[in-house]
């Protein structure tokens, strides 16, 4: 039987699975993902999990037929390496992917994607309907999409093709984004923005709010939590609706998606205090089309499904259409 | 000797083209586009300078190899047609367009793009670089992008990826676009849209200005005309520079091109007070590598070009790669 791996290689964990041909996963490690000292302890942790992967169902690792491997960026493809992601401790340089995992698992059929280039693989590889034209949107730490327009997965020549958090929805600049540019999408609408943006309006209108604003533990989670019991705290979530609708269609305009499915924590944690308010807009502010927007069907796996069925799909002229 | 014919069939005028097997045009005809009585008669103005442009060069319709179509939307691409077109009268219906064109040049290979994609597929045709991943943005009485990621020139089920124009740039939803949707670039930055946005700002301002902003002729050209002369001129330009630059910011984020080719009257017409105010911006604004922008080289040919060039390349397994 052929065997597959996935590799979802995170900023605070990384998961390696085996698959088999149908991208039933059998067996799934996870590892903190290292902090250093250098970027080949990444690698390492990355080779170890799918050894143990391998080793959980008896696989030799040489026998795996194709790996793919869905990352947290900035990716340097040709390389096949991930290049001081922003996300780990400075100074950790290259982290070699590709050619290691070539060399474990002795196969050519290596495949290195951005975490949500990996996670549109999945969605599409999962869904029952498979549109050539569909977008996996992730809200998360930060903001970003994996975009499928007619059969054909965007990359760009940098991979940088879906950096949609960073179009700019805010004319006015009013949040400067982790980039360090001003109004974009990110800024106001990703878990680690989100705290920051309400703290921002708290200041600014002198918000009465039972929410800690000025905890330094103060969260996202806080936000959503409160939303029931807490004028503010509503107040925020409607604004971050707001500007996830402008960003939302954005999207829509860009790539004309049947369907839009989103992931990452802060929508997983609260679809429907994220999506429902925007499901109700997007009529209003959207010409083309206006997409479903629905919650990724793979939950905190959708990475990781998609790696796995990168190495099932991708240089096979299956409909995935890996380049 | 093998021909080729390429169509661009815009709201005012459609003219046809006969070219070598280099892409090089031999004969080019123009009509007047027919505003009814019905599309038939669009269609058959269409195949009339088919004819005319095939006997400038003593061809016969019959042995031209293949034919391309740039045109106004919206397309049906499964039926082959465009359906009640908004910038001609309303009541006109469908355009019949591939098949009769099909059976005029005796070939299967006719093929029917909106115009921004037959601009994208005549800028990558005629550029030195022929770059995988550019923009062609027409700022012309709308607003649109013909979009190539990885090669592909994208289209989306309904040929509506790259409707840039319906981004939403301005959140307070200052004008209303003709789309009946608030914010969207077009309404601050089409030919169509300038003039009613220098008025409505010349009115929240009670602006002293030269220009005829009370004149039923106001256009797009006096705004620019007076920029050098008059402080309320000026000042629009900066304002639709603003707004070109999100728009432009987002198209940068969504499809990383390296490239943008900019057409259309609005910045044909107005390079310099059109696009050199944007670059300037881009830095501040782009988180992706800033592209290139640049004025097309092909003028008011690109969409003329486009077609020809789809007509040799489509099918052909050619980089320009047209589904």
């Amino acid at each position: 039987m052929p065997y597959y791996v996935g590799v979802d290689l995170g900023a605070t964990n990384l998961r390696a699975a085996v698959a088999d041909e149908e991208g039933v996963v059998l067996s799934t490690e996870r590892r903190a993902t290292p902090n250093g000292p250098s970027g080949i302890a990444v690698t390492e942790a990355v080779l170890a999990a799918i050894r143990a992967a391998c080793a959980d169902v008896g696989v030799d690792p040489e026998d795996v037929t194709a790996a793919g491997i869905g990352s947290i960026g900035p990716l340097d493809l040709a390389d096949g390496s991930i290049d001081n992601p922003a996300n780990l401790p400075e100074g950790i340089g290259r982290i070699p992917l590709v050619g290691p995992v070539r060399e474990l698992v002795q196969s050519e059929r290596v495949y290195l994607h951005n975490d949500t280039v990996a996670g549109v693989i999945g969605e599409r590889f999962h869904s029952d309907r498979n549109p050539d034209d569909m977008v996996y949107l992730t809200i998360s730490s930060g903001i970003g999409a994996g975009v499928a327009v007619d059969g054909d997965v965007l990359s760009g020549w940098d991979g940088n093709a879906g950096e949609v958090g960073h179009m700019v929805v805010d004319p006015d600049g009013g949040r400067t984004c982790g980039c360090g540019r001003d109004g974009h999408w990110e800024a106001y609408c990703s878990g680690n923005n989100i705290p920051r943006y309400a703290r921002q309006l708290a200041e600014e209108r002198g918000a009465d709010t039972a929410m800690p604003v000025d905890s330094e533990s103060f969260s996202a989670k806080d936000v959503f939590d409160y939303a029931d019991s807490d004028d503010f705290a509503s107040y925020v979530v409607e604004k971050v609706a707001d500007w996830n609708t402008l960003g939302i269609t954005n999207v829509a305009q860009s790539y004309a998606p049947l369907v839009i499915y989103v992931g990452g924590a802060v929508a997983l944690n609260n679809p429907d205090l994220v999506l429902d308010p925007v499901r109700e807009r997007l009529d209003t502010t959207v010409f083309n089309n206006v997409p479903d927007l629905r919650l990724t069907n793979l939950g905190d796996d959708v990475v990781l499904q998609g790696a796995v069925a990168s190495a099932l799909t991708a240089g096979t002229g299956d409909r995935t259409n890996i380049h």
